[in-house]
């Protein structure tokens, strides 16, 4: 076996983000209209001009404010461009081609790199499904009974969903503790996250069509990390009997880089045993007789600097291929820029959960420096990292914001 | 008070489409691009090459494959459009003029008139809400604790709204009856319809703004007539505890036809009595002190051409401004193509219900012809009218579609 390729970029070589992970986005310069980029090590690259001079049948992709004319190209221009970025950065023969287009990352701005069609969030941990049951539920069982039958999911709201580094405001609305008489108005009490992993659709399906479990990579173009940001009082008074709207519709995170699915290649893992047996549409129907995989991939949650939880996406029960066959089972259609949430994180130790809910066990046991959700001011970055075809790790895109006091 | 105008077009003066109407629509004739029109009478007015000609500052608004951006233009173009087009379908001496580019209906193929951002679906109806708690959970209040203090709503699928006229295929997915053990995978056995009215944003707000209850007019361009499908099996073993899913989101059709909110005038009521009062944001804090109104709209409910229920929806208990206003009372952004649903319309009489779910009380009282749920091949048609500001009535857009084999 020869040696991975690493790229000729200063100080790519070994890092989080050498060739095995090359993430896009979309970035501009001072007074310029936003493109589309691809991260290597500490730069961006800015494609465009590089594409248009070699002459890159897609070159005109490159141009665009989102990623989304890329992301609809399929799988295949998706695999051919990563071949041939790979060759740019790693052959030193490209060296004066490309070099006068590498920008470091602290002199662009970062834009949300997709415009979001549907939002689908899922609820894809048995671990965050069950905490969530104890703490609202605490007289029933905590596992509803379709839980482990589906991938339980429901719609969020696109136009909220804000590339990482956007502030949120506390949001309003009712809320109503069960030991009060009626619902009152005021900002959010109990304002939460949940650290997510998050999916983009490039390829689209039609209407009528199903998508199967061994499709995944045909129409997921690749992933991001996700903050579900969540006002738990908004929501506990408001979700019966159709499910969370205010207490989520405020504000949604991803990362401002999207990882391509073929960075993650080394990072695909067995699923926890899955019992029941799904159904039929929830397991592989291909040759290879290989059931759905699950990610291995770390996660972090930083509160004002301090790490208070590592959720390990290697737990979750139910696969990003399943939940994608599900959402299709339907005959559901897909869009280009179509994105869905894995749901909160969390692994099964105290120290992996991955909402302020959880942690804090509904605000009855402080953690940390005794926190129990957000206040104003606070500032929580999700870093993700998964290994990488090359040997070492990647780093997925990070997603960070801080919160702004109620208007 | 002088007469109101009538339109000179043939057939117009006092029909449903006289010219206290003139719906939007996005048209197309015979291998041309599909553009913006106005029905009047039996007929399209393609209003690009009349807009052209008169050198209207927004006429490039009408080549567009949408309304979306003339409905971003805002409530000061959207009504000073329709002063317009009322002069020159009143004018006698704009015959000349107009005429040629009056295309008949027949000529034409119609779109979906909207490029739809968000879907969001509500439950503003207490008889609807009464009568799906009573089947859905028989030993339970039948109304949730909260029904009565916000406009329960929830997220749906945009990609899959469509325009009326559009097959229905019959969704597959999982369902399992009480009396079963285990899911199945199959089609569902208990497809239903939702007569409901659609509303859909004009002009955009900011993330973190608040649309108050009496900026409606400000924000919402118009109506459309709404069918929000409904899987009943799939739905009623998926929903607990996110709500609906695949239940509903296989399709969602509107009507051909937006109504602007101008043609609705005359058709604005009181709402029932709202006990307990509303918190602040959900009453009108206008200088006039009138609260949020209702809309006199008479909806038919028609079965292979058998009308099967006249649900009115002035008894709707929650108002369109306040469905609004709660949607962005967490500060969450409008973007121009928002959709959102009423919700089933169902009257208090059992011949005023809005669902075959409740027509046949959950599949256990046939209606009609020995009816429960739809069969392949039905057609399902919505129709609406309302009062017009002419003194006579105006026709909302009507949705019809036809149910294909599950494939």
């Amino acid at each position: 076996m020869s040696t991975p390729p690493t790229s000729w970029v200063e100080g790519a070589a070994g890092s989080l983000f050498d060739v095995d992970n090359l993430p896009w986005g979309v970035f501009s310069l001072p007074g310029e209209e936003p493109r589309v980029g691809v991260r290597i090590g500490d730069r961006v690259l800015d494609l465009a001009p590089v594409a248009a001079a070699e002459m890159l049948d897609v070159h005109h992709v490159f141009q665009e404010t989102s990623l989304n004319a890329l992301m609809a190209e399929g799988r295949a221009v998706r695999e051919s461009v990563r071949r041939w970025l790979t060759g740019l950065l790693t052959d030193e023969t490209e060296r004066d081609l490309v070099e006068p287009h590498l920008v470091p990352l602290t002199d662009v701005t970062m834009h949300l790199p997709v415009e979001v069609a549907d939002y689908v969030d899922f609820y894809a941990s048995l671990e965050h499904a069950s905490n969530v049951g104890r703490i609202f539920r605490p007289d029933q069982e905590p596992l509803l009974p379709n839980w482990r039958h589906l991938p339980v999911g429901y719609h969020g709201r696109s136009g909220t969903v804000v590339a990482s580094g956007t502030r949120v405001v506390r949001p309003c609305g009712q809320r109503k503790a069960p030991t009060e008489d009626a619902p009152s108005y005021g900002p959010s009490r109990r304002l939460d996250i949940e650290a997510e992993l998050g999916f983009v659709v490039g390829s689209p399906s039609a209407m009528g069509d199903r998508v199967g479990v061994d499709a995944f990579a045909d129409h997921v173009f690749g992933v991001v990390g996700l903050n579900d940001w969540s006002a738990r009082d908004i929501q506990a008074w408001e979700y019966v009997p159709l499910g969370p709207f205010l207490g989520k519709s405020f504000a949604t995170s991803i990362s401002q880089w999207v990882t391509p699915v073929e960075a993650l290649d080394a990072a695909w893992v067995d699923l926890p045993v899955q019992d029941p047996r799904p159904l039929d549409y929830l397991v592989s129907t291909g040759s290879t007789g290989e059931g759905p995989k699950g990610l291995d991939i770390d996660v972090e949650i930083e509160l004002n600097g301090e790490v208070v939880s590592r959720p390990p996406y290697r737990t979750m029960y139910w696969s990003p291929a399943q939940m994608l066959a599900h959402t299709t089972v339907n005959g559901a259609s897909l869009r280009t820029g179509d994105l869905y949430g894995s749901g909160t994180i969390s692994g099964p130790a105290p120290d992996q959960r991955g909402s302020f809910l959880e942690l804090s066990w509904g605000g009855t046991e402080p953690f940390g420096d005794g926190r129990t959700f957000l206040e104003d001011g606070d500032v929580v970055t999700l870093r993700y990292t998964a290994p990488g075809t090359g040997g070492g790790r990647i780093a997925l895109g990070e997603v960070t914001g801080q919160i702004e006091p109620a208007r």
